[in-house]
């Protein structure tokens, strides 16, 4: 092992301790120290990788930002209104079946939740809440528009982090996700296998 | 003006000035001693009304809970599914878009949410939650109706007590929600007068 992937894995260890520390006492109620203890390490190796609980947080919650920024990007570059959203759609749910515990953390946390709307809000030319409304909206949209993706968006990421839906499985949550976002996007939903009409013969 | 009534309108001042301090601060933010400097009386005139910061805080969530419930009830009186339905979505979104203030705490605020989801998931024969999802989406729904719901009730919330939103008018709002959540529902929009096609002569 080199000392690079010693430390990516160290960091990456340190990360997913966070996040499940962060879910069982909140990002408050997580001290440095326990932190350290979980990881069998001092709170001074704790500062060598992290200057403060805030830098954590902000280092657990940056990949999912990232790449809903990705998928984003993405989606623009398909031809097309309904491929862009299409698209779109498929990545946020997707990023929401896969990161269950770090978006109920998001629905429940004040601390973390203001970490990442920091990044969503952020002033620049085009913010992610920005680039989330225009792919789903288009540019300009109406209020009409901006509401019911406000209410998706919302709406798609209350669910999926949601206690009551915490046992059911990837694929079903994310293909009921999916069909709840096609119908407020207007899209057409796709006809599921066990639901599909036998071909004629 | 009657003893009775006197102390009707301290509480409900006490009541809106705690919504109001809240807001600014968070419940974790104020304290006892900023409420009764706000209101002009002594702490202890304070202690008189209420035990605690979280029974004050029940008490300026109660309302609004109370009449969610009264809604519900109100919803399974009309005949035929559609009627219940729509009843209670006018209903739902009507106390989103008068209570703005309040659903926003309730977006943002850790204490508030959690004393607003005592109540919602209140171990008992049937809780708020549970009359919310059978009046929406009927008695043993689909785990597909189920999240539909869930999407909806959270995305409406959410919508109406957005910043962005908040310096749009009551009565836009409410149409737009009210679209949006029929739109889940899968009942027919209200055609607006602004879109209505002109009756042939």
């Amino acid at each position: 092992m080199t000392a690079e992937t010693a430390a990516h894995d160290t960091r990456s260890r340190l990360l997913d301790t966070a996040l499940r520390l962060f879910s069982d006492h909140g990002m408050e109620g997580t001290s440095m120290q326990m932190l350290a203890d979980e990881l069998g390490v001092t709170k001074a190796a704790l500062y060598y990788h992290f200057k403060s609980k805030d830098e954590i947080a902000e280092a657990v919650v940056a990949p999912a930002l990232q790449e809903m920024e990705q998928i984003l990007d993405r989606a623009r570059t398909k031809r097309g209104r309904g491929a862009q959203m299409e698209h779109a759609l498929c990545g946020f749910v997707d990023l929401i079946v896969r990161q269950r515990t770090l978006i109920s953390l998001f629905n429940s946390d004040p601390g973390i939740r203001r970490l990442v709307n920091r990044t969503l809000q952020a002033p620049r030319d085009e913010n992610l809440n920005t680039k989330m409304r225009t792919v789903f909206a288009g540019a300009g949209p109406s209020l009409a528009d901006a509401i019911t993706v406000h209410v998706m968006v919302a709406g798609l990421a209350m669910a999926g982090g949601a206690p009551e839906f915490a046992a059911i499985d990837g694929d079903t949550l994310r293909q009921h996700l999916l069909d709840t976002g096609r119908r407020l996007l207007g899209r057409p939903r796709r006809q599921r296998p066990d639901k599909r009409l036998p071909e004629p013969v």
